[in-house]
């Protein structure tokens, strides 16, 4: 319903974040919330606690009454960006799914049985890895309760 | 161009696996390979190399030249199910992608640059973790090299 | 993977059930589970248990093993019809979700806090009522387990 | 034809409402109507009566003339969620309808014959369950009136 | 589910109905219905009654088991052509909604209230007139039950 | 071209006519025009003429040059809702097109040959029947002129 | 209904004119008609007459109950080709309504008044040029009758 | 880039001509252009010459610097009016596509071989013809330069 | 109009370059044209001349009668594979034209003036180059001639 | 996230560049970049390095200030035009990928084995030659790196 006024928190958030030089995972460190969150926060796609708002005010030098009430908000999830995704990172996420889904569809089934790894009891990480040739790998991890269908 | 044959091949290896009633965690450890790309094997979403066709020719009791050729050509990735997902299992991975994709790419950009990580210098597992109170849960692991946007 | 051998079984279950007169209802008794949850079986959008697929062979009069095992394999789920709907009944319910999907959520934020009702521990049924004037309504409740987003 | 200014509307209603920390069984109790009803008067998929604004007003403190006639005006209805969903939440109803779409129609035509379950002459509820476990379960009821086709 | 074998059975139809001469209207005079659901039966966008499957067979000297069950059970509505239209006389009809859609919501709303008109508890009929200049029109007329939304 | 200046143009028209309280078909009757024609001018689907700009201005009591020249000029049909339609009550007409949209060709074929119901050379109106049950029913009538396709 | 039907006959057509080595021009002479008529002919796009089927059979040296009754049936225009098209010669043409639309729109409106060209009644052609330095350009002719809006 | 600048003088040019009482095909004759190609010049769908702008401004008494550089960058064709067309007379002329496309292609290739007729070497008009009842027509004529497809 | 059938071929050559271990590279030079080319006549994108034809059947060792006529006639190109990509190789070109077109669009307009480059007049090659640290390359190289728009 | 702002810097970059008559060749030389590249940052496709910063605002006469930090944020890459395309220029790309792209599958799989050409590790160039006949043609090269998928 805010989408316009979350966008412009987001550019706030954002250049409060640049100007302090401030990375999500030393305001993620603050919060107590893993870096992935954060930016979720940032972007509208995560809801804010009391005490995360007091926390990322305090980090980026905002008033508090500039972050909430939005920021803590039930947020409307799932319009930061397009489906199909354009840009070209989040794309290849999307390719993951559309080359994989039927096959940790196989192996979960086999491994849980009938029912889906939950997207909402669930966290998520991003991590660096560098091999010993000094390439970079990011590593992204999905953790989502299984869920077995319901027999009714 | 030969999506009805493997189509076949798909339901003709699936009805062995159930016969021998063999998992895709067994069939990996034949291969040497991780389950999710068995499975991914199985749906023509990867390669099969000589020795994974005659592997998997031996642990199925299937002839080998009912899974050769076809199963060692370039696969024609990304048409095992349609975009968005309609499955529940395969759609919450694709509202991952919707809910956390520009969060994402915040945290990757921030940590490695301008750049993507792969899906294709890439690989994935899927595992199972119980917690202390008897609750199941599915983790996905991404694993991609990060390739930064040329400059030119 | 099997939607073509899952149509026909349908058309047999749908035939066979014809014949024998039989109601949801009726099989639903003999399978002890709710008659939406046996239709759901008879498109493969529900998983049979292998005492279901006794049952419900049993009823119909049909060999067992012409159920089983696509009955009880994994359902390939969501694909039973196109969305949005073209069925003027099926339509119907989508305008619901259409119309009242933001209420639905404004209230149940404020009910439960930030999470979704669940559709997978959930279970459904439709009801009968006549009013005094004689008029009939058809009641369908939707039952699901509240998920809370975790925090992370 | 008002879309901009019944999203205006919203924000200045919700703002009210939260300002008053008054929810919408509050609410509902006021105007004598459901609560989903209230949260549909919120975001413009249902129509107001003088009464309702009357009611409203008082209990926000809002002025009556900032509310008609915007609120009393034939909904323009449908347009407060794109489709297919992208919140979550909303996206699980609709996943209910593409799951169990096939089989409400086969109960429903089998328990009132060739019909539909009206989508007008129709209300809803939301309800909260506690199970004995502690889990909390969300229950949607969804109550048509009957509509045979008509022969001609 | 059927929706192959009501296809063929349009053709057994239209064959029959071609090679006995028979118009729709003649057809419709010998079920007491009117042309167009006679030619909705044809295509399987209406249900036929045990009478109507009678009087049919016996026009097209058809056996009745060639089509009941088939013309009998509860139709799957919406699927004869696609949407939008391709074929020019259906998109003019499609135009027609498109073009003055709202204007005719306007005017509905101002004669009859907040509701609809049911495409359900529904008539048709398709008239021919010819004007003083021999130019002939097509008309056609609908006619539906006004259901005003429910208050709740 | 001047889409935003016309949807002004609509509001304007529309607040006139409700502190008027006047009708369409009180508008229709000082305009010579249908009440569904009007309501088409208001929403910029149809073509306003001098004289109709002159009529509409005196009933309305608003200045003839802010209504002339955006209604007299060429209008730029079919963007006033989208399509498929999401209102309920436009939907309604949408699901007849899709429903007997093909009973109407055969039906319009058989009575008047190859060729089409001008949507151009077209007129409609809205009728209210009251049954004797007190039901209240809507009647649409569509009245094209046929147009046969040129041998060429 | 016989879109199978009349591919296979569109299949046939053009494997007889082949091995006759007849061009449409050549039968368009046949059947004092215009060569693009005959090519929709022989796509299912246009309405052949019983002459038609006559001299088109004795041409390519088909049996006439081969063409007859498929080709007398009244067409179910449109579904040709795939749109927007892929095939680059028919795009071209989709992108001239693209790029000049708006601009047929301007200048028709101007010469004719409110209303548009009918693509029913309606002809069209194809013919070759060379320029004086030998370049071809392919020159296509629509010329459809101008049907001016009803007013009502 | 400018989309919004070009709508903008979109209306001004518009607003000149009217007030100039100019037609498209006396600009035409002032600019040494089909009165087509001027009216693309208006919707941004062509480029302007710098003798073009000078013209057009004498004719239109307006600054040239209103019109320049807008008129003479290069323009981003194709977005001034949505695809499918939803405006009736634009709408015929993507029919004439859908419907004759592939009898084009038949013909085309016939008479020239393998290739395409340009749409970019390509000139169009429209004419008014008059036949012997009165009726009018509207003829609208595409000329593109056959290109052969390159062997290699 | 021959889809099935070009599949059909497209699988024996395939089948048959394999079985030779013949590269679209040999087979170029055999055809005396590029290998893109040749691939490009295997998916019925290019059309072989008789000479094509001949030298392709002798490679393969395939009856000529089973190429022709189907690789001479026409090709109804543009099928070969879904829009947007979902092959993970295709859709890198096809990201390659969504990021980078608007700068194409610059660059050439500003080199060439206001046209295109066309994709008719027009060859592509495919080339493969390893730099010193022995990391491979892929060169695409696209040749069109360049139209410009015609003055008219 | 800042699309609206990146858009206000196109335009102020573009008319810079036409007031101080630089081509996107001369940009390129003083930045080290390519014009594709140059042209891409343009808008909003491609990085700035804080060099190229400092030398496109001192070649602009543009204050730094206003180009970064816009510049050197992480692009949102893939927004600068609508997929499919509709400018004519940018469509004939989209082409050669829907016309070849199968090709080019086919030719890099046997070149370089099982993988796809690099979008990121990536640079693009356009050229402009001239043939004999004095006929413009635009060569634009891709090049790649090539990236074999795992093995896992």
């Amino acid at each position: 319903m805010s989408d316009t006024l979350h966008s412009q928190l987001t550019s706030t958030l954002l250049a409060a974040k640049a100007s302090k030089q401030l990375s999500f995972a030393a305001l993620a460190a603050q919060l107590g919330r893993d870096e992935v969150a954060v930016a979720a926060l940032f972007y509208g796609q995560a809801r804010a606690s009391a005490e995360d708002v007091r926390a990322l005010a305090a980090a980026l030098e905002l008033p508090e009454h500039s972050l909430a009430p939005l920021m803590t908000e039930f947020p409307n999830r799932g319009y930061a960006a397009p489906m199909p995704p354009r840009e070209p990172l989040i794309y290849r996420l999307y390719e993951v799914v559309q080359t994989y889904g039927v096959a940790y569809k196989a192996v979960l089934n086999e491994k849980f049985g009938d029912g889906i790894m939950s997207a909402i009891a669930f966290s998520t990480k991003v991590e660096k890895e560098v091999d010993e040739q000094g390439n970079q790998w990011a590593v992204i991890t999905l953790r989502g309760k299984w869920l077995p269908f319901s027999r009714f």
